[in-house]
C-alpha cells in the first residue's frame, strides 16, 4: 500500500524546504531528485528527524503515492518541465494531478494545462512566493489550472502557506495560467516596491548625507506606519550590518543590480495589453541602468556627477520622502491591479482581486500591512475599476500629494535621479486629466499617415480624415 | 524578352506610390495584386501615364522580370508575407532577389533570410519610412539580408529614395533582420518626438493658458532652431487649421491616441536586451493611458481634475520648454542608439550608426536637421558609447538643463504630466551617477534570496553572501 500524500521532485533548496513544511504539517511526501547523491543528502542531513519517504527513480516515486497522485515538481523552469512531464506522464494514471511550483511563464503553464488535459491528467500551475525562508516557513500559494484538482489539494496547500490572522495566504487563483500569472504581477511589484525604497534611501543618503545609523532608525520608524513591510523592515536590518572594519556592510556593496527576468515578462505583458505599467517599467529599466557600472563611472567624469548633496531642513525632507514612498507604491500597485484586471479579460479568467491581495499579504516579499487595506478596498467594490478610486486611497493620495511633489522637486533641482517616483506622479496626474495632449499625437498620425480621428464632438468610432 | 527591372506585389496606397516612384526614376516596374480589379483601377488611374506593367498572376509577373528577379513584397506584415512567399519562391529561379518591404518584425525577417537561402534564393527585409507622401516622393529606405544582392537593387532603391544634401536616404544595414530592426527603432524613437512635443505642447496650452495661434507662432520659430523638424512643422502646421466653426480643429480631436505595436516591440526588445529605454516606454504607455479617455474623466471626476493653469512669465517659460524639449529628445536619441549597439552585439550586426543617422535626416517622419548633428558625431567617433558622450551634445545639455529641470518642477508642482521629459531626467541624472542605490537592492535580494552580492573592493565577478 502507498503512504504518499504527496510527491515532490527536485531537490534543490526550495524543494527541499518544501517537502520539510509539507513533512511538519502531517503530511507524508516522498521525493525524488535525478542526482540520487542529493536525495541522499538531504534524508541524511535536513529531513533526518522528518519521515520524507526517499525515491530513486520516477517510477519508485510514483509507487509509492496514493491514488489520485498528487506530485510538485520544483524544477528549473522552461524546458526542464516539460522534460520533465515527459518522462513522468506515461507512469501515471487517470485523473492524478501534476503541480508546477516554479516560476514558469503563464503561457507555458497554459498551454500544459490543456497538454495534460489531453492525457487524462490534471495539471496545476502554483506561483510561490517567500523564497527559502517562505518556502520552508509559510510561503504565499498561488495555484490554478485544472479546477476539479484543488480541493484534493486544497488541505495539504492551505497548511502549509503562511497564515495571516488565521487565514493561509493561498487561494485558488482560476484557469490556466492564472496562478503563475498573478506571481508574475507580484514580482513586477517587488521590482517596484524594492526601486521606491531605493530612491528614498538615496535621497536621504546622498542628498541629505544622512548615515546608515540614521537611515536604519528612519526606515524602523516607517516600519511602524502605513509603509509596514517586509521590504522596509529588512531595510532597516541591512543599515544596520557592519563590514569587518565596522562600516556599514552596505556601503561597500556594488550598485549593479542583477535579475531574473519576471520584471521583464511583467512589463511586455502590460505592453501587449496597453496597460499603463509605467511604474514597474520604470523600476525594470533601473536596474538595466544600474548594471552599467563602468559606463556609469565614464560618464560621470566626463558630464560631471549628479547626486550632489544639498541643504534643507532634515525632518521635512524625511517627512517629505516618507509621503512620497507611501503615494508612489499607492501608484504602483494600482498599475499591478489594472494589470490584472486587463489580463483576466483578456485571458478570460475570473480573478478574484481581494483574494489576490490576502494571498500576498503574508509569506512573500511584497508582504505588508497595505495589502489589507488593498484587500479592504476590493472587499467592499469587488468590482472597483482602480484602486486610486477607492475612497481610503484616494484620501491617502490627496493627504501625501504636496510632499509627492516637494520631493519630485528636490530630485529635479539637486540632480538625484528618481525614476519610479516621477513616474508615479506623472502617471497619478495623467490618469486623473480629463484632456491629455494625444489630439495633438492624433492629428499628427492623420497628417502623416492618414491613420484617422475621433472628434470630442462625434460618437466614439466615429472616424475623420482632414486635409491638414 | 521580359522587360521589367522590378517587381511590386500588394497595390495599397503604398506599393502604387512606390510603384510610380521607381518608374518616375526610369526603371520598368511589373505590378501584381490578388484582387485584379485593383491592378486595372491603378494602371487606369493614377499610373495612367506610367510605363507600369499590370500583370494579372504570379506566373505573368515572374515571367515579364529580367533574371535576376527582383520582387518586392508591398503586402501585411505578418502571415500574409509568408502566405506569399510559399506561393511565389516555386516559380523563382536561383538567385532570384525578394524584398519585403512591409513592418516586418526584425526576427520574422531574420527567419525569412535564413529559409531563402536554402532555396537558393535572395532575400532583403527592408524598412521603408515616410508613408504614403515618402512612398511617392522620396521615402528612407533600410536594407539588409542577402548581402549579395546589394549591388543589384542599389541604383534603383538610391534613385528612389528621398535625397539630402545630395546623398540618398538609403544605406545597407547589414545582415538578417538589421533593417526592419533600424526601422523598428526609428518608429520607437517617432513615438518618443511626438511624445515630447506633446507634452510641451500641453504646458504651454493648459499651463500657461496660450491659444492655437499663439502655440503656432511659437511652433513655426522653434522650427527654426535646434528643433528643425518635420514633426515640429506639422505641429506649427496642425495648430494653424480651422475647424468649419472657425475654431482650432486640434481642439475637437479626441484625445486617445492610437498605435499600431511598432513602439510595443521597440520597448520589449529593450527589455530583452537590458537596455534602459526609459522616454520612449513612457511615451508608448501615455498613449495606452490616453487611450483609456472615459476612465479618465471619472478620474477627473473623482481625484480632482489634474492639469491647472498656472501664472508665470510667459516668455520664460516658452524658453524653459523649448530646453526641456531638446534636452530630452537628446536622451531620447541616446537611448534609442543604446539599443542599436546593444542590438548589434547581441546579433553580430555591423551596423554603421553614422549611415543610420543619414539615412534618418531625410523622407521618413523623424527627419530632421538634428540627426545631421548624430551623423556627426559618429563620425568623428565611430565607436562612440554614447551620444551623451559627444562634446556637441554633453554641451547641449548643460546648456539645456537648468531650463529642463525648471520646466519638470513647473509640471511637477501645476499637476501637469511630463512622463517622458521627467523619465528623460532622471536618466540623465542616473546614467552619471557614479553611485546609485542598487547597493541597496543588492543587499535586499542578498537577504531574502541569497542571490549574492559583488562589493566595490573586490573584482567584479567574485560573489559574496552575507548573514544579514
Amino acid at each position: 500500500m502507498p503512504q504518499g500524500d504527496i510527491g515532490l521532485i527536485g531537490l534543490a533548496v526550495m524543494g527541499q524546504n518544501l517537502a520539510l513544511n509539507i513533512s511538519d504539517r502531517g503530511f507524508s511526501v516522498a521525493v525524488y531528485n535525478r542526482t540520487a547523491s542529493k536525495t541522499t543528502a538531504f534524508l541524511k542531513g535536513p529531513a533526518a528527524e522528518s519521515n520524507i519517504i526517499g525515491t530513486t527513480s520516477l517510477t519508485e516515486l510514483v509507487e509509492a503515492l496514493k491514488p489520485p497522485r498528487k506530485i510538485l515538481l520544483m524544477v528549473k523552469a522552461g524546458a526542464a518541465v516539460d522534460a520533465l512531464l515527459d518522462q513522468i506522464t506515461p507512469l501515471l494514471s487517470a485523473g492524478d494531478i501534476v503541480i508546477d511550483g516554479g516560476n514558469s511563464h503563464y503561457q507555458d503553464t497554459a498551454r500544459r494545462c490543456s497538454q495534460l488535459k489531453e492525457q487524462g491528467l490534471r495539471f496545476v500551475g502554483c506561483g510561490i512566493s517567500g523564497g527559502e525562508e517562505g518556502a520552508r516557513n509559510g510561503p504565499a500559494l498561488m495555484p490554478s489550472g485544472h479546477r476539479s484538482a484543488w480541493p484534493e489539494l486544497q488541505p495539504i496547500f492551505e497548511a502549509i502557506a503562511a497564515q495571516v490572522k488565521g487565514e493561509p495566504c493561498c487561494r485558488w487563483m482560476g484557469e490556466g495560467g492564472a496562478g503563475h500569472y498573478v506571481k508574475m504581477v507580484h514580482n513586477g511589484i517587488e521590482y517596484g516596491d524594492m526601486q521606491l525604497i531605493a530612491e528614498a534611501y538615496q535621497l536621504l543618503h546622498d542628498g541629505l548625507g544622512l548615515s546608515a545609523t540614521q537611515l536604519q532608525t528612519i526606515f524602523q520608524e516607517w516600519n511602524r506606519g502605513p509603509l509596514d513591510s517586509y521590504l522596509i523592515e529588512i531595510t532597516g536590518q541591512i543599515l544596520g550590518v557592519k563590514d569587518k572594519d565596522g562600516q556599514p556592510l552596505l556601503d561597500k556593496v556594488l550598485d549593479a543590480a542583477g535579475q531574473k527576468g519576471t520584471g521583464n515578462w511583467t512589463v511586455a505583458s502590460a505592453l501587449e495589453l496597453g496597460v499603463p505599467l509605467t511604474l514597474i517599467a520604470a523600476a525594470v529599466f533601473a536596474r538595466a541602468l544600474s548594471a552599467r557600472h563602468q559606463e556609469r563611472q565614464v560618464a560621470a567624469q566626463q558630464l560631471g556627477p549628479s547626486g550632489k548633496p544639498f541643504a534643507a531642513a532634515e525632518q521635512d525632507v524625511i517627512t517629505a520622502v516618507h509621503d512620497a514612498l507611501y503615494a508612489a507604491k499607492i501608484i504602483s500597485y494600482a498599475q499591478g491591479f489594472m494589470l490584472l484586471r486587463a489580463a483576466a479579460e483578456t485571458f478570460n479568467w475570473d480573478l478574484n482581486y481581494r483574494d489576490i491581495a490576502l494571498t500576498w499579504r503574508g509569506g512573500c516579499i511584497i508582504r505588508s500591512a497595505f495589502l489589507d487595506d488593498i484587500a479592504s478596498a476590493f472587499e467592499k467594490q469587488p468590482n472597483l475599476t482602480n484602486l486610486l478610486l477607492d475612497d481610503f486611497f484616494s484620501g491617502a493620495l490627496s493627504q501625501s500629494e504636496a510632499h509627492w511633489r516637494q520631493t519630485i522637486v528636490l530630485g529635479s533641482r539637486h540632480t538625484i535621479p528618481l525614476p519610479a517616483m516621477a513616474a508615479g506622479l506623472a502617471f497619478y496626474d495623467g490618469y486623473r486629466c480629463p484632456r491629455l495632449p494625444a489630439n495633438l499625437l492624433q492629428a499628427q498620425r492623420d497628417l502623416f499617415g492618414a491613420h484617422q480621428y475621433e472628434r470630442l464632438d462625434s460618437p466614439r468610432g466615429t472616424f475623420f480624415h482632414s486635409d491638414w
